[in-house]
């Protein structure tokens, strides 16, 4: 039998991705999940421009592209991104990915060796905790506040761990937390970041889904000293089964980068990229956002009603936007027996230790999505949810 | 400015995707791409196909899929397989990957660490290459004969290497050489894979693209240990950019693979894995692969013929199939120089050395793709490397 390597040893599947294999059962109230909501796909758009696209030059979307992605989407993400956030310099290169998690490998791939340390959030993305665990890197968690990471701890970790290679943080409604990093807070990373001669990896796949509030300017606005890696990703505003996503990254690495991406899938799907490029061309994606933020407006303030008529015990820091809500159980209440009694009442949630460095430590909350199911879904999800909560 | 890691100080851009970028320009004569003849895209059947698909469910093609791939083609692949080529047996599993470089980097990824060695032929495939190096992994190149690897020396490289953790072998058509590895090396392989303990990646996109002679079955056929990962493609028998392929895996990793695809991209896009799908529902699958093998034999021929006319100094192994020819220059010709020269000919060919292990030491081969220039092309650029050739 063959033998895995060490860091394979010990890597087990992405928890929420396993859920949700589980809950393809369509009577499951899925609070599990981490999709954008579908009723928000520009599925007729997407339909019309790739007929166009096949009909028009079929033979263009089939062959092999390069792989930095399709020249006229590079350009037309650039423009976007420089209007819309006044993310990008002269001094950066925009690369097309496979998705957003494709970003935190190559990202990792090219600055860490195995038994390097990468600072990260706590909670956050198990995907991407999991993209860092299996080059064999060590995480280091720094808690998450209301406002983002204590500040404090993130430079007593980055002190304390000489090869830390990057910071990573999801500065807009984290995952699984909610929460935004404070403007204060991110000027604080990035002069932590120059300070110790160190990169920040700043994930942005919910940063278009703001329902309240102020925007706060990306880290990588502050990037005067070329560390700062940017990804953002088309899976929440376009439709995430396309995997097309990118990467702001500074020049200095962009070759290096290319290559993570040439020898991961040496290039992104063409007729992927196609699509997306032709979205822009022919509609209008900042129109489509504000749509797609009603919903999700309409979706948080219903969960957040809900959880607070049916679940008083349950605390939890109100999202701005995002997906995801952390809610805080009681202490009386045991998370782990909490999830399995919701499953057999046929309502998935995210057990939070999922989302925890080390996956041991105890943790009493749970993750819930609002973006998945259905209004009615919610209404009864919750319900069941604070039935349960009454059994303890 | 950040540092890159060991791994990727010394990695270098595909030597064979870098020309294919420096020759987009349509008036150059491109010896040196990989893709496959775009006279061969089912064109029509992926519009009607992507249409049906956008029109029927397009939320289904849109939402988040799960690592191991859409089930309904993984069913197809695993019983086409079996059917076609014997291979597979309820001790494997099929998962869908971005292509097929993707397997070779997730094998890479669950195999190794960082200072293993893989046993690979010389010449092979870059990219393959490039993928094993950005792990941290040494190589070591066993050298390719008429008939593919000397076993003696492969036995040796392997007893040589106590931390070798797979053998690599395109056996088909290889990429560069054109070579097919015979049945009794192919059962050597297996059997020194096996006597020491190793793993076999068998790399195959091109096994159905011969053109003449007797099919060789697959190391997968022999695989009752459980030690062959297995890697087929839709590349080159329906489309490069759609990015579609297979692994074939033993049960026992098949989990560590699936994560080291979850980390990697999430999963392949939803629409693409569904367009191959519908295809083989819909069309015949074999009936398209007889139709391209004549494209591929008349091009095959083109060029053998007008090498043997137009450059008598050329020494080669005719392919039986796949995309490429390994042609040898005369000792009086600089291989590199030689390239120079074509090039300001306007005709672009990839230079051996490339797909060398060692880069630095001398090589006096070419390698020349008759797939993807038109007859024209295939006529006019042999007869200017003869041209170039007499200036020696």
């Amino acid at each position: 039998m063959l033998q895995l390597s060490n860091k394979y040893k010990n890597m087990k599947p992405s928890a929420t991705r396993e859920i949700l294999k589980a809950t393809s059962d369509p009577s499951v109230i899925a609070f599990a999940g981490g999709s954008p909501a579908v009723e928000a796909f520009p599925c007729d758009e997407v339909k019309k421009i790739s007929a166009e696209i096949l009909e028009e030059n079929p033979v263009s979307a089939l062959v092999y592209g390069v792989s930095e992605g399709y020249d006229p989407l590079r350009d037309t993400v650039k423009t976007w991104l420089k209007k819309r956030n006044n993310i990008g310099t002269d001094d950066d290169t925009v690369i097309i990915t496979a998705g957003g998690t494709q970003v935190m490998d190559i990202t990792t791939r090219i600055l860490t060796s195995e038994g390097d340390t990468i600072i990260c959030e706590e909670p956050s993305f198990i995907g991407s905790l999991n993209a860092f665990r299996s080059h064999g890197c060590n995480l280091v968690g720094v808690p998450v506040e209301s406002d983002g990471m204590n500040i404090e701890a993130l430079e007593n970790a980055v002190k304390a761990n000489p090869n830390a290679k990057f910071i990573y943080t999801i500065p807009n409604f984290q995952n699984p937390s909610g929460t935004t990093l404070s403007w204060e807070k991110r000027k604080a990373v990035y002069a932590i970041a120059k300070k110790y001669g160190i990169a920040v990896l700043e994930d942005d796949p919910y940063g278009n889904l703001r329902t309240e509030g102020e925007e706060v300017p990306a880290i990588k606005t502050l990037d005067e000293d070329g560390i700062v890696i940017y990804a953002g990703s088309f899976s929440k505003i376009l439709a995430p089964g396309i995997r097309v996503a990118y990467a702001v990254v500074p020049n200095s690495i962009a070759g290096a980068f290319t290559i993570g991406k040439q020898v991961s899938d040496v290039h992104t799907g063409v007729l992927n990229q196609m699509i997306v490029y032709r979205w822009f061309k022919e509609y209008n994606v900042d129109a489509h956002i504000e749509e797609i933020r009603k919903i999700y407006r309409k979706k948080i303030n219903l969960m957040c009603e809900k959880l607070d008529e049916f679940c008083p015990q349950i605390k939890y820091v109100r999202p701005q936007g995002g997906l995801f809500l952390w809610a805080k159980l009681p202490n009386n209440v045991d998370m782990t027996d909490y999830c399995k009694r919701l499953v057999e009442r046929k309502v998935a949630v995210v057990p939070g230790n999922a989302f925890i460095v080390d996956e041991s430590k105890p943790c009493n909350y749970i993750r819930l999505n609002f973006s998945t199911p259905s209004d009615e879904n919610i209404i009864d999800g919750v319900r069941i949810m604070g039935e349960v909560l009454k059994e303890y």
